[in-house]
């Protein structure tokens, strides 16, 4: 089985993390790629951010997704997540939704802990866009300035207290830690928090696995089905070819 | 007052439609100007023709924004407007929440028509981001082959059908016709629905005066404030300088 | 275009606040009237004071509004609202959906700043029956006693740290400056708050000459129609007339 | 215990219907007096008939409280309720809510069955007011011209079939026989539907009688604590005592 | 008249409460029958506890309630109620569901005191499969270990502090005083509180009275008519008979 | 890995469905055991089955879980899982839960196709439960009488043709085969459905895989830690321990 992640950011570092733990994480046999938008931002905090980032992910997809089984768009708030899924015939899954996934089957409320304080609203918006909010306990997020390449040994210790506070003062069950950069972030607090944790990149790999498993086929009618077949103009052959269903544009 | 209209797509057949209407509607002193998207789809009916449009719409209005008074996202779906409107510091509006806007000050529960089944999920989606589907009392479209240019002349009468179903059948107080295709058309049918009806481009230029002429501010804190700085790559110049805040990339 | 602002209250000075704001926002050529209740209290607070003032306000504008192309009930919280829009056949706007209509094409989440503290539930109530609670943020209200004709001198700063605290911790992309007493509060804070601020008597003057100039229709079926004739007894000549559709009762 | 019913409308048939199931149900030792509106129309099926019926309510109820010991607002929609259950001391309460409280005892969703279509607009806002609007299964409502003293009789059989479509297409666990013309059907109709069936005002009663038997207390703080003592003008004396709480006016 | 009441846990001290209550409250010729669970826990806190208690009552009200005109499901949180509504053909209520409906009667919006921090996600979801969250205000518990035998008389200090936060901080209208080991405390604090209190065991008895009077009927169809009659294996003779509609196993 | 999934129904024949379809699904080296409900009846369409049910699932995982990873409760509407997560350390899934999860990754909006027309009430209140309402499409159920060994062979046709509707009359983006009774369906349906399709037991199987191997902890604070201690009564030896922590009771 081959997985595509694709980071819809241009940092390098944090490929670098995302790619580390999906290696971690993956079944024999699984083979894991990861590539870097080749434009964007270094991490995306809002919805401008986002929209340059879903085009940059799309724009990738279109290039590689053949010689892949399932996509991962691997930042937090799924950027161009749901118009891929239209436009692949194979799984597409996002950080979030994954770890939504995996925060619902391990308990009833759950809160995210998150980089920054900015980037709350884009990350409710998303949890809202997934019908989760009644789920959803808090987001929480740092206040200091961002080193995104060390956030999780900078301020491992203020997350850890940002949890707590998810749980004892918001009700939480379960925490998600948010956001590509803290891949791996829950594996390596194993045992510090009251309750379980999950990240994005490890369910995202895993339920990526799962889906490609249970061939669950693919639609051909209702609103996942391909995008109708109509003129476009001015995109680049990749996304053009997508668009046309393979044949010449 | 100078309103900028920016069509996602690719038609300028469209675009001919969404400046009559707009001219129509305009104030006097108001100035008008449409562009058409340089790349993309003929039109938009689903989340990954959004995605295309959103990023086109990003780039026409990071070239041109600096000679308007607000910007205008010219197709149902408001595709990139939420994150236009954190970039830029001057009101921006969809054609969608600008015609939900209306019909929710002319009754309690509105139905949307639009120009084909397909396009209806993408519509709800749209709604439901905005925390309206409460007040959504149906979503009917066209299930013929679209002419995108002539769908109000072919179509018309269907148009009226589909839109007596939803005062009937479903409960509707208010008729939105939904689509920069229709453009127009709420003008032309006057006096021949049982109940108000509605358009985008009509409520946008109306609704876009207004927010120039209320002068609310615009955000320097909170989710709609410009995006942190940080560094980028690979964007154009004018997306750059619009993510650097002016200073050079 | 002649525009009736109906003062459910029987404060001549909130009145002059609100013509005067009216005055300032309208196009050349809208002509403002504004009326006070002949009966009931001084500001409306509960949802007692707001049954009465529905009812003086029903009443003017059975008498007034033939001259009109436009009704607009100018308190906040809307009494009477829906039931007027049913019974006339022109544009009926109230000042809390006009403020709120306005609030959603500036943000995501607005929060209400009002005049007291008891106020918050009548005007909570007022957006849930508007289905757009899922965009409010938060309702702060001062806690000092209420010099309702002075509220805007007296209270400026403190108004003004409640809206900074709405932003801050509330998450509000946009204030709303609730109340009739705060007519042209957010004309003079401008530039003064960290987010957009509307208030309703501006943005309901604006949306009137809007609905009139799109002519939208009236409704002559659902739930918006004029009520069915039926007898009735023991109103006002002109509740009656308009009751029995114009003929003589 | 002493009980007042204040019918909303003109109609002295519909008063004698209500009157008739009130004895029917009321405990030993509770006195029932019926009051129909000496101004309105005669029968309540929209917002502005219900506006007009919450005025009416609100002055028989300040002329007469203070000999009961709970009031029963004896329309169905509950024109004017939640206004009263501020200004008056004792338990306030309306037909729509006591069937629906009534009805969730029995069930888990409830349909609504009502003499017209054009009222079903009104109690659906009447029961997403009382935040129930997710146990609602459906409203049905004759569609014949009615004869508002004789509904039951004529249209017996129909109101039936509606309540058996409720159950067998839109999942009702219980139906609610809607509008006090139809006060005592549920009784006449025992045995004939499939589930159970409650009325307005059986339900009412009951639940006045609990209240006072409960003693609960009534508001001193809160939103229902009775409106703050502000000016008024051109009320009714009794309204005024109401308002200036027991002081002269 | 006869009433069951069930206590789904084994404390005899707290059926001694439950039954004190029952019987102030029960109208004349009502008789009150209280019994304990043969097994179980000394209180229900959690979901898993409250799976027990819901076996325990089913299966002694398939033992006993042929002889009743009601069951009352007699702890906070209703654990089995839905079900035994399907199983038996006479009313039955439980005490959350019974505060709740009262609470809705006295005000818009009610917190709940109970006696325990973990006690409220119970609660919450209690209260959301009632579809009530949107009028719940807020849930506070104490945080002192717990004497289930004496929490009124040695906390009850503390609960009124509660209920006195919950008005002036989260906006109550009515307090629910939430478990049957708080059974009677709303009536000894009467005229303590600001706002309306209710309780689960007078307002259950009241409500159980309320709807053997009416006689409503019983479903036949619909999701709460019995469950179809199919194999069953393994269940005590009495819970089999219920099963089997009464034939022999 | 060891997974225990329990049957919470007597039937060994649909035991045998679940057992193959998870053989199936399981990864090389996942050990699969099932066991049977040793009382209850023959498949749950109802809440008062679904009580009995988890009281035998609770028992049965009592006696067995301390031998496995994790615990799947094996049949749609998940009885007795959130309390099952409370009282065990170790990950506890439903069918339901699990085939949702899935859904969610593959499409925006779902419907349950179902065994029978009265199974419906009780799924729609499990969906609600799980916050996922917002998603749900429809749930359509065969009307023909059940043979619950023999569903898939007898009633294939009539599946897909229900399944058909929901995508193309009711807007779902997936099928969710619902029912033990149908474990292996989704796999046997391959290709044959113009949306994906999951089932419960490959769902369940597989996340639970991913749950044991994402190790994310357990709680020991919030609501899923395991319930406080305090005296029981009356409870088999192993719940007791269970209750009691490990300590002899």
């Amino acid at each position: 089985m081959r997985l595509l992640l694709i980071n819809p950011n241009i940092s390098d570092s944090v490929s670098d993390l995302i790619r580390a733990e999906a290696l971690r994480t993956a079944a024999p046999g699984t083979e894991i790629e990861v590539l870097t938008a080749p434009f964007g931002v270094a991490y995306i905090e809002t919805r401008f951010e986002a929209l340059i980032g879903a085009f940059a992910t799309a724009q990738l997809a279109a290039e590689h997704h053949e010689r892949y089984d399932a996509v991962i768009v691997a930042a937090f708030g799924d950027p161009g997540l749901t118009g891929l899924r239209e436009a692949l015939q194979i799984p597409v899954i996002g950080l979030t939704e994954a770890a939504l996934a995996s925060a619902c089957l391990l308990g009833q409320r759950f809160s995210i802990v998150a980089i920054s304080q900015r980037i709350r609203s884009w990350y409710l918006e998303t949890v809202q866009a997934y019908g989760l909010d009644g789920r959803l306990a808090s987001i929480r997020g740092l206040d200091e300035p961002l080193d995104i390449g060390h956030v999780q040994g900078n301020q491992g210790e203020r997350l850890v207290q940002l949890a707590e506070r998810c749980v004892d003062e918001d009700g939480a069950d379960v925490i998600v830690l948010a956001g590509a950069p803290l891949a791996g972030l829950a594996r390596s607090l194993r045992g510090r928090l009251p309750v379980p944790s999950v990240d994005g990149v490890s369910s995202a790999v895993r339920h990526a696995e799962t889906l490609v498993a249970l061939q669950p086929g693919h639609a051909i009618r209702g609103s996942f089905a391909q995008p109708p077949v109509k003129p476009n103009r001015g995109l680049t052959p990749e996304l053009a070819r997508l668009l046309n269903r393979g044949s010449n544009t």
